[in-house]
């Protein structure tokens, strides 16, 4: 199957594009390098020392003969992504070219319409294309969790049955996002399902929970393609940050009581509930969503469980709970729906397994390249500012957020 | 009290922007002209002669001697927005200033995309100003009626309670907006909820139904007064066009059955409302929305009226179903409440007694100035366009929309 990836130099783009690449797909990758960028912004690297990507599809068609084609440029840009996917035909576009990051959403005015304006004109940008050069292509779009926010009552998988009043209907589930960023896939979502149904496009709006872990079985075949683990408090993943925390002895950062609770995979599972997207695309028209993830935690069961796992390699691990600098409920129900990737055929693997091999042990073979600086969490959700201090942006992160 | 107009030139900001000066509020229009703009790039023109804004503010303060201040400029320009919130320290803002036409939005990649920029950036950077520069002050936003779409279920007033497999909650209404317009409006609803909870702001978000009528109390005072009465296919709403076609012996433009069914208000309810809105604020912290409209109609019902009406005035009226150029429901279930402005004491105007004297009384007065060729619909929502022909903006609507 010809498959574009959009944000493949990213985490979760960058395992996807290799799976698919192993699993004998056509893959291209169109990406314009931002995530690079914004880690020069905020002064903060991945612990894991990744490579140029360039490089890294070089060295990929060198181990495995499999080609990944190149299109560097931005999706906000129409006449690039349009001649993209009229070059290239793709039966199925997998899309992770967004602003992913909420504490980044809100740092300041600045970064809160950068990430909105980002994520919804670039997406327009390829529901435009797709209609206009590739109309049979499947768009397979990454949405998050986060866009249900923590109802009192069951999350579905993007729709609900509604009985009012006497009469009832199936609408789209209710969102109540929690910062700019989530607010973008927001928008995107009724974006894209409006375009599913005056213009016949076909999508799938995987919803996907906070991913964690860096060990993909392409990324381990050479050195070369190692893939990003970051731990920063901008685009750190909660468990990510945990075991990193726990390698250098610092205590865990749980913001307030704890009780938050989120669904989370494995970025093995990551890879494969694209793939079994793609292989079972949406029928014209259909607007389809799945929730992708595989377990439910609260954060201080999380907590809990990397100081268990740290305690067998040795490590005292404490843990903190910080004032929450985000708007949530600390406790509160939960209970989300995520049977269809099942049904597809997903096998997850579930953290208990994974915490010492993909994560505790990656964060402590690369300890010396830990910055500490970066585990403190700065960006205060109740303080979202007009403007940094002294500069708009580009400055580092150290500097401008305390 | 000190009241801000954002698009207080428009059609809805203008009536409403006089009667909160004449019921004897301190008003600040805000505005950059866009409207008059679009009808330059649309080759359109309102029936009614208005006259220019500075005018008609002089005349304003001659006839009444009270002064509207005003404010030049784009609200997505924050250094200008955050100025004028500062200087003016207003009490409640009124936000009419956003691209507010379905089909403009329909037009093309480009036209999409502006609107929603526009209308979202617009909003962003009303809600920073406010949280930065006046806290405490009342946002009162114009939203629509469109932004529900049109569910089997009763619509309530922005939040619906669901049972769902044994437990209940409060939720925001599931959102089916039907153009790249009413999508807009669904991203600021959102935007203005996640607001009003993270920075305690407090707002009134005013689903609007489908405005008709140009004559309101204030208006009447003066000829320069004169609001606008557009009824060309962009930005004409249906009951404005159906008694300019009736005027000129044009078969009213039903599009597919007519049994879309929508809410409807006179725009004498509409400065009415807005003026309950703000002497009603909301709590911090509270988003609160309301259903602004008094009565709901199928479009078939609005036309049989018309040509009712036109036959007591010796007009022969004929009902013509054109192929619907959207992509809507031509028949379906239609129930929304729309009960809490009507206990805040609004008194509706309904359409039986303004038939005659607002709307086609006006629509003959101006017979001469009607330009038959802006009757016809000429946007598709099932064939947007990446571009227009020949040019990407700023062309005449009569050459590059067939």
């Amino acid at each position: 199957m010809r498959i574009a990836v959009l944000g493949g130099d990213g985490y979760c783009g960058w395992a996807t594009a290799l799976h698919l690449s192993a699993t004998g797909h056509s893959v291209a990758i169109v990406d314009n390098f931002a995530r690079r960028q914004w880690d020069h912004e905020l002064g903060a690297e991945t612990l894991t020392p990744i490579r140029p990507l360039a490089e890294r599809l070089r060295v990929w068609r060198a181990v495995t003969g499999n080609t990944i084609e190149l299109f560097v440029g931005d999706v906000t840009d129409f006449d690039f992504l349009a001649s993209a996917i009229r070059e290239l035909e793709p039966e199925a576009v997998v899309h992770f070219a967004e602003q992913r990051s909420a504490p980044y959403s809100m740092i300041d005015r600045n970064h809160a319409v950068f990430t909105q304006v980002n994520n919804v004109v670039g997406t327009l940008n390829l529901l435009f294309a797709i209609r206009e050069f590739a109309p049979d292509c499947h768009l397979v779009k990454l949405g998050t969790m986060g866009e249900y926010g923590t109802p009192n009552i069951d999350i579905e998988e993007g729709y609900i049955k509604i009985q009012h009043n006497g009469r009832s209907d199936v609408v789209p589930y209710p969102k109540q996002p929690g910062s700019f960023y989530h607010l973008s896939k927001v928008h995107d979502s009724h974006n894209i399902m409006f375009t599913c149904k005056v213009w016949g496009l076909r999508a799938t709006d995987l919803n996907q929970g906070i991913v964690y872990g860096t060990v993909t079985d392409e990324a381990t075949l050479d050195d070369t393609f190692v893939n990003r683990f970051d731990y920063d408090e901008i685009f750190g993943t909660v468990l990510n940050r945990f075991c990193v925390q726990a390698a250098v002895g610092h205590p865990l950062t749980v913001y307030g009581k704890g009780g938050q609770t989120r669904g989370f995979l494995d970025i093995r599972d990551t890879v494969r509930c694209i793939e079994i997207a793609c292989l079972n695309p949406a029928d014209r028209g259909e607007c389809r969503v799945f929730n992708q993830f595989t377990e439910q935690f609260s954060i201080l069961e999380i907590a809990q469980m990397v100081k268990k796992a740290g305690k067998e390699l040795g490590l005292s691990v404490e843990i903190n709970h910080l004032a929450d600098p985000r708007v949530e409920a600390e406790e509160h129900y939960y209970n989300a729906k995520h049977s269809k990737l099942l049904d597809l055929g997903l096998e997850p693997h579930f953290l208990s397994h994974s915490l010492l091999d993909s994560l505790l042990n990656i964060a402590l073979k690369y300890r010396d390249r830990i910055d500490t600086s970066l585990i403190q969490p700065r960006v205060n959700w109740r303080r979202t500012r007009n403007k940094l201090r002294s500069q708009e942006r580009a400055t580092q992160y150290s500097d401008i957020l305390r």
